[in-house]
């Protein structure tokens, strides 16, 4: 072949996540391992009308080129939003973005450089590894504890290009940042003069209390902040957004302009459409009512099926446990024999920048009903307990 | 500001066709100077039902995460169109874009390292200059004449990673590679080891017979043709596509997933419920039937009004025509007298990777009814004339 590979292609490379999932799609298997919405929560008569009207009212504009920014209305109730919840950013920093992935990507574009070092959560979320990698980003992965990074940690990340935070219920642990934890992490990244990226697509789905304010409300144009659509409608229609600091913003609007022109105008418009009424302040909690119902059986199940020596937190809101199995347990390895006893899970491991961290896994809990929770959980727990069995006493934590 | 931006951002700039749009989308402008196709042959009926169809029939699915590589089915669509136009692709080739910008960033990310030649036409797409730009690509323009690039001068590009063409009815010059002209071009390029990005979004847009057959056809894994679905259905639903070698394709494939990880599955679905059944067989005749009336009017407008020494080719297809000014006139410089004359067209200078070339224009006849062209070609007209008895004698060519 004639073709010449860009450098940074070697940092493209097939999504492990994606492998798994094509595995644990065969019927009959439970499959916890999934990262996508419950598709029982999409709003589809309301999508459907709005559809409708949007074709009938102004098809020419819905259908024709549209602005890189976004649509304006959209972007004015993203504005707004965010002000609801402390964030005071203006109507013309909000940029449309193609699902909050985009975000990622317009990110990594316009800030990393070869070698560049970037911060990360340690796990956090892949994708976000996905996009920065084919910049060539060295990552710097910052410890930390159940109520997030440690602020001291942050010093290893010195002179990064940014942090990548997911403070809100991340994909992967579950984990929420704490309110001081967020305001100390906000002071010491301001102290290193370490800009950051947030990054918020579970925010809303809280079960009993909102989280606190995002860190882009404290840090102004020192953070960029990222949202999306996809878990309080749906991620079919791929419809993010980005706030960015005003001396950033044309910056990241030029590589839009360059990446994909602009995010489908319907889209933006049918979507503006479903939510200008005050729509997700009924529909929202329904899927919170949901979620958290599943999170409680799936608690329920860890509570009873999982073998001692298995550690999680409960998680207060979003999508997904994180189980850190007993050392000598190997996730990745005892899939296969998950997956034979109809039960399928994603290995922790792709989730950390370094690797490493074989012990972990993740399940989610909203795809699946609650008794095929129970049921899933009850044959990994059968799993996880013979393996231990069969784990060398002198190897044992 | 504590960011500091990626090397890259410095080869992101303002789009200038952007910012003359905004000059001249004043009331009163008849401006030819856009890029967009004529809202009235939107398929608006025809969308409102599928959308109707597609959340009806298959709702959790159009509104979930989808594949990366595109909804099967259009991918199956897509293959079977290009083989029916002698280009034999097979399904698992097709990747399907957010528009077909995205598959010139994705081909630029996957291919471009900083410094990479990359051949173009002279002139060429602006977007494609903007979508390689960031990657740090040196351009090496290609010479040609009315039939295409000579394949002499490719011989310039050697060692180059690819050559990007756009045979059909050029945006910006309206230029339609002739049938020789694409194997010469094919066998030269084979000759060197010069791989070719091949960009088709006006094809389809004949007016009394088609082009000639893609250089991807002749070219198999030493091609990648890029396709639209925005000139013959409607751009807001940024819709694309791009086939690719099967061993390049996975590369192609990752850094979609990366950059939005696919393209929104409800407008997929919904551009294959409205196509599905033949309905382009139908619609596209009408959108040709009108283009060529309006490139008529054009054609005629400018006999008669444009002063002697401009020259010009008649488009046989597409959405321009693409004038040469005698030398001495300079289009940028006189676009503020035309915009006060009440008529708006591009500068050329934009579409040349190396500048230059400042007395070109180009004009759209696809969104301005016949009598608002008339119109304008005549206000045009005398804008040049008068600038030409400006211009002093001795500098007159």
């Amino acid at each position: 072949m004639s073709w010449t590979l860009a450098r940074r292609a070697a940092r493209l490379e097939p999504s492990t996540i994606r492998e798994i999932l094509k595995v644990t799609e065969r019927p009959g298997i439970i499959s916890l391992a999934g990262g996508l919405p419950a598709a029982e929560g999409f709003p589809v008569q309301a999508m459907a009308e709005a559809c409708a009207r949007v074709l009938r009212d102004t098809p020419h504009e819905a259908l024709q080129y549209a602005a890189s920014e976004g649509f304006a209305p959209l972007r004015e109730w993203v504005a707004a939003e965010m002000a609801a919840q402390g964030l005071q950013a203006d109507a013309s920093q909000v940029l449309i973005t193609t699902g909050s992935q985009q975000g990622l990507d317009l990110v990594g574009k316009v800030l990393i450089d070869p070698d560049s070092a970037v911060a990360v959560e340690s796990p956090t979320y892949l994708g976000a590894l996905q996009a920065f990698s084919p910049y060539e980003a060295r990552f710097v992965s910052v410890d930390g504890d159940d109520e997030g990074p440690l602020p001291a940690a942050l010093d290893a990340a010195r002179g990064a290009r940014f942090l990548y935070l997911l403070p809100n219920f991340q994909n992967p642990s579950g984990r929420c940042l704490s309110a001081a934890r967020r305001l100390a992490l906000a002071a010491r990244a301001q102290a290193l003069g370490l800009p950051v990226v947030e990054d918020n697509p579970y925010g809303d789905l809280w079960f009993d209390q909102p989280p606190p304010p995002p860190l882009t409300a404290t840090l102004g144009d020192a953070a960029v902040y990222l949202g999306s659509f996809s878990k309080v409608l749906a991620p079919g229609l791929r419809l993010g957004y980005l706030i960015a600091p005003k001396l950033l913003y044309p910056k990241l609007l030029q590589a839009k302009q360059a990446a994909d022109l602009h995010t489908p105008g319907f889209n933006q418009r049918v979507v503006h459409e479903v939510i200008k009424d005050g729509f997700l302040r009924q529909h929202v909690p329904t899927i919170r009512a949901r979620y958290k119902a599943q999170r409680d059986a799936m608690r329920t199940a860890l509570e009873q099926h999982l073998p001692p020596g298995c550690r999680y937190t409960v998680p207060e809101g979003g999508m997904f446990f994180w189980v850190e199995l007993p050392g000598a347990l190997d996730a990745t390895a005892l899939l296969a024999r998950a997956v034979d006893a109809g039960v399928a899970y994603v290995p922790g491991t792709a989730f950390y920048a370094g690797g490493g961290h074989a012990n972990t896994l993740r399940l989610s809990f909203v795809t699946v009903p609650p008794e095929r929770i129970a049921q899933g959980v009850a044959a990994l727990g059968a799993v996880l307990a013979q393996a231990l069995q069969q784990v060398p006493q002198q190897a044992q934590p």
